[in-house]
């Protein structure tokens, strides 16, 4: 859990929406609207979710997990968000299927990954409502600032700079982060400072790296 | 034209193709098919151009630069490749305008600029339609990898993996890339290796970056 780091945020993750009508956490509907009834009516088939997980957090994963593989990829993660969050675009999946998956799997997340993100994300999305004050599900560069500075990140003023310039849609206007691209944002932040850490073990904010090095810790980041 | 470097490529720039059926690169059609009649109707218009531009270069330029501002932005440059080489995504339109324009410019080329970035395509066109021995179109994994050497970039195999799958369509067949994706894999190539070459003037291999400078190094890749 590398990247759940809940400490430098002071939040405690709030507690996930009901995915659906399906009341009770502790019901498994079939998803028939897939490819048929599952093979299964309980959540013992998932004994590798943290204790204490929410109940909707696990159906989340079951739902999309046809296959009972106990992992899943992209689109899976996408839908499986989905019912709890939102749509999230698939460049915003992709960053937080690198930034949370097993360091050893490939490309997908299993019960306890996807138990991080879903935690994490409840942490983000009350971090971006906090900031969202008119309630318009958008912030500004300021506020985005401020949030990310809330999650422990504190950005340069050129680096804030060119990250909002992502969502520039030329017209003119002030850039707006919807929740999405406040995902996508702090996930830069949070992924880059944590590949920095790892060659800054002593915290001293300055980092000696081969070319190698400084090649192999960004290209992942211009992949999702 | 720090990022025009054709020396440690040993190749010369190839003579760009016409761009149309207007043979001689004298005449200048009006483009009536976008806003009206030219203004003018001869390249005096342009000093900028360095000595010696092939007119199909300028040509290129001015079919696209409607408002005579002397810079084209993104989908003007797009449209004025598409005339010389071919459609380029806008993906990979956001990196050549991030790396070729002056860096006292916004997000625009001056003639200057485009001139070095046509003349930089034609090698690189050269070098994709040497490796890409069966003309299809497309390279592999190892073709790209000696395609970029060529140009002067020696990937780790981890990095050379990575890159790679950027381009996996997940469809379980090698990763085959087109010269639009051969450009943007090399671009960021040449772009990240200048970033870090500024940082390592002595050209020891390593060099030691305090977390800003990281930082906004890397970001602006992460916005094209």
């Amino acid at each position: 859990m590398a990247y759940h780091s809940s400490s430098h945020t002071g939040y405690t993750p709030s507690a996930p929406p009901a995915p659906d009508s399906h009341g009770s956490g502790r019901m498994y509907p079939p998803p028939t609207n897939y490819y048929g009834p599952a093979r299964y009516g309980s959540s013992h088939g998932y004994p590798d979710f943290p204790p204490g997980t929410h109940p909707d957090v696990i159906r989340s994963f079951q739902m999309v997990d046809m296959d009972r593989s106990g992992f899943i990829d992209e689109s899976e993660l996408q839908r499986a968000l989905s019912s709890g969050y939102q749509r999230f675009s698939l460049r915003t999946i992709r960053l937080l299927v690198f930034l949370f998956k097993n360091p050893n799997d490939s490309l997908k997340l299993g019960p306890k990954e996807f138990a991080a993100l879903w935690s994490c994300l409840g942490q983000w999305r009350a971090i971006f409502e906090r900031f969202d004050r008119d309630r318009s599900g958008k912030i500004d560069s300021t506020e985005l600032r401020d949030a990310l500075y809330s999650l422990g990140y504190a950005i340069p003023p050129s680096v804030l700079q060119v990250l909002i310039s992502r969502y520039d849609d030329g017209s003119g206007r002030s850039v707006e982060l919807n929740f999405d691209s406040f995902v996508e944002c702090g996930m830069i932040m949070k992924g880059l400072t944590e590949k920095f850490k790892e060659k800054d073990p002593r915290y001293s904010g300055t980092a000696t790296l081969t070319y190698d090095t400084f090649m192999s810790m960004i290209i992942p980041f211009l992949v999702s």
